[in-house]
């Protein structure tokens, strides 16, 4: 999907991304990718098996240079939690020991609150064949398991960075669940909407459409409730006009009538 | 993240996925995997530029095969949409047309309403390069847009479709925002929880630590706070016990009194 302004670049501020012993640079690469989608842009790395800076990561990061240039890297996961107040273990796999358990939606409120309350965050993924030891779980206060088909749970680890990152961003999203994007129009008054009702009713009693006086107020109101459903725009409801012109305007020449004055509403479009 | 439990695949019946003209075949196999990842199982596939079946997209699957064997092929959008009710088209691009627009989630809890009234769904994305075209568009009655950072808001082929499905998963998942996994044992009872505290501060007046009766209530009182906090499981009651007892033990020992009846509470970890 396109759609990026590189002028709007959101601010980073939110949890470092801990990739313990990641083993190709091309997931780091896609990890950083997700990271930059949901604006953040403390990378941490423990330990990756092919060596740093990484060629293959740099490709595979599609543009998301400014995480890669940023990120840091450690030779343990104590070193590289030791500045962190939250720490949360991204895995699926039952341990058989004592966790607090939590999705990605309810460890990114968490995250908000903590980082508003500056005690730093930050999220622990393991090594793609591998995922977390045990051993890596002792430095997290939390587990973090993404929920989904219990019979195919396996992400990749840029899918599982961005499932979390994800979870922060929207966290903070002003984007409300549903608009309507009207392009360069407005949406239509209810008045200018009355206007096309008469305009289009007229012609269908002219035509004979609404010929039958029993059927006609329900027929109208049908009509009615579809246009309004549609939520127009002030623009179509200009375009509305010229097509019941058009067809009012067709019909009087197949009936040989005279051509009257031009178009009263004209489309732009 | 491993994790899968491959007799527990949860069952399909959720939206069409309907890639048009996918450019390479890893995309759609990686996009498969995002799909069963999220219990979705109905792959349409628009055109693929490089052809199918396609070896590298049952490679990058990891195992998705169901998914990439139901799939099927339509030479345009009009004949994969055909027997759909509600279309969303993925797209990130402002169109400068009129669109209700809707995000990931929304667009999940519309969809499971509608497909629980028998009215089939499906979501459009289109070719890595370019996206949607705005006549593919004129397929779908909804845009679904991803809310991400809008300095870098572009989302590879599987991590958009593994948005929209995990927020489909996600609106059918009883998966509780926090939980406390306790292993094979079980939470303590708080009358386990006082005879730990007992123990524990007789062992403290013995050693002196809550020497200071003034101080001793307010320290007592905080002790306890972090033991009911840590919600322990009746387990590690037993553990601790232990661990006072041993304490305990050393410090007779090098008192060189006599060693007394064994330790009352043992841990058995």
């Amino acid at each position: 999907m396109a759609g990026t302004d590189h002028r709007r670049c959101a601010a980073g501020g939110g949890p470092a991304i801990i990739l313990v012993e990641p083993q190709l640079g091309e997931n780091i690469g896609t990890a950083a990718r997700a990271m930059m989608n949901c604006a953040l842009d403390d990378l941490r790395l423990v330990r990756p098996r092919d060596g740093w800076p990484s060629a293959k990561a740099i490709a595979a990061a599609s543009g998301a240079d400014r995480v890669l240039d940023r990120a840091r890297l450690y030779p343990s996961v104590a070193a590289a939690t030791a500045d962190l107040v939250h720490v949360y273990a991204a895995t699926a796999r039952e341990r058989g020991f004592v966790r607090r358990i939590v999705t990605p939606r309810h460890a990114a409120a968490e995250m908000r609150r903590h980082i508003a309350a500056d005690e730093p965050c930050g999220v622990l993924f393991g090594p793609e064949r591998t995922g977390l030891l045990n051993d890596d779980l002792t430095h997290a206060d939390t587990v973090l398991t993404v929920p989904l088909n219990p019979g195919f749970a396996s992400l990749n680890l840029a899918q599982a960075v961005l499932i979390v990152g994800y979870a922060w961003y929207l966290g903070g999203s002003q984007m409300p669940p549903e608009t309507l994007s009207t392009g360069l129009s407005r949406p239509a008054s209810k008045a200018e909407l009355m206007n096309f009702f008469e305009h289009f009713e007229e012609e269908l009693v002219k035509n004979g459409f609404l010929r039958n006086r029993e059927s006609r107020p329900s027929m109208v109101r049908n009509l009615r409730s579809l246009f309004q459903r549609a939520r127009c725009t002030e623009q179509e409801l200009r375009t509305l006009h010229g097509v019941v012109t058009a067809f009012a305007g067709r019909r009087e020449r197949k009936g040989e009538m005279p051509e009257t004055e031009p178009a009263e509403h004209e489309a732009q479009d």
